[in-house]
């Protein structure tokens, strides 16, 4: 991990996570997930990318994957993705991913959510992209499925503002949330 | 197509793109990249997303899947899919495209491309929403594989600054790139 510079992590929750029906359920990974979320991460300096689940099939599945572009025959044809996937780490849950941050900081990191529809006491990308550059360690969370279970954001520390487009449609992917978030928290441009 | 506000469609070119070795190719159709990408466009807003390929089997592939989600069983198990692919419309080469737009405004579109690698002559994100804002009909080009063939690069109108993150790895995907030059474009947040 590096030492300087904003010290975000973010995580995505394969458990507990919603259904299209609000059941909590566990959901399958999805292997273009990882890619994308890897690359993004890496393009906007993130410290680690935790993908999250209790499902011993899932982890062994994702494991593979990470391992064949990190170590094996992907790592050779694309060095350029083994630079990603290198930031993936598996966890059981949520807890041990805050355990494992608080370790490596001396400090607990800050838990972010974010959801799709309007929250009190929600924070603005400004305020996050502040508390970012002050140095302070955080966590930001990303469900799968139909989104983090209730009970993940109640928990949560801070909750940022939604992304909202231009108009009321707000059923982007995970992959495009978690990009257009990161530039937001951590990109430059004129 | 909507009627106010700015005037950007996004096409993705399957042809001309380039390989890793640098060669012309014809890529193939990837599901999730017209899923996410109909998607971050229904969000922000874009007129129309043209999926450009000349191979009959990758357009009928194409088809069969927007279809799926527009009219078949994936528009009764999630409309709002149904309302992101509704953008989609697949067309055989770039000229179409065009001329397509052209037809439908009574002007020619501007072409934007964006590139990984910096070029001399590139617009900022401010000055292209400026000329969005102005009402410019401008269509934006993605490349899949390793990027646009150099000559849609030249041919372009409008070269966009590089997305950068706060390093040297410019590695997005496609899907990511286009959520967040979007909302570079055409998002408003605190």
């Amino acid at each position: 991990m590096r030492s300087s510079g904003p010290n975000l992590s973010i995580a995505l929750i394969h458990y507990p996570v919603t259904n299209k029906n609000g059941d909590i359920i566990a959901s399958a990974v999805t292997n273009l997930d990882l890619h994308d979320m890897a690359r993004s991460a890496k393009t906007y300096g993130v410290r680690a990318f935790y993908a999250v689940t209790p499902l011993e099939d899932q982890k062994e599945l994702a494991g593979k994957l990470v391992d064949h572009w990190v170590k094996g025959g992907g790592a050779r044809y694309n060095p350029t993705r083994r630079e990603a996937l290198e930031l993936v780490t598996i966890r059981d849950n949520l807890q041990q991913v805050i355990d494992e941050i608080g370790e490596i900081n001396g400090r607990r990191p800050k838990t972010v959510v974010t959801s799709a529809r309007p929250q009190d006491g929600s924070v603005t990308y400004g305020n996050l992209r502040q508390m970012l550059k002050a140095g302070a360690p955080c966590l930001m969370l990303f469900g799968t499925a139909w989104g983090l279970a209730p009970d993940c954001l109640v928990q949560a520390d801070i909750i940022l503002d939604p992304v909202r487009g231009t108009g009321q449609y707000n059923h982007l992917s995970v992959r495009s949330a978690t990009a257009i978030i990161l530039d937001r928290l951590l990109g430059n441009f004129a």
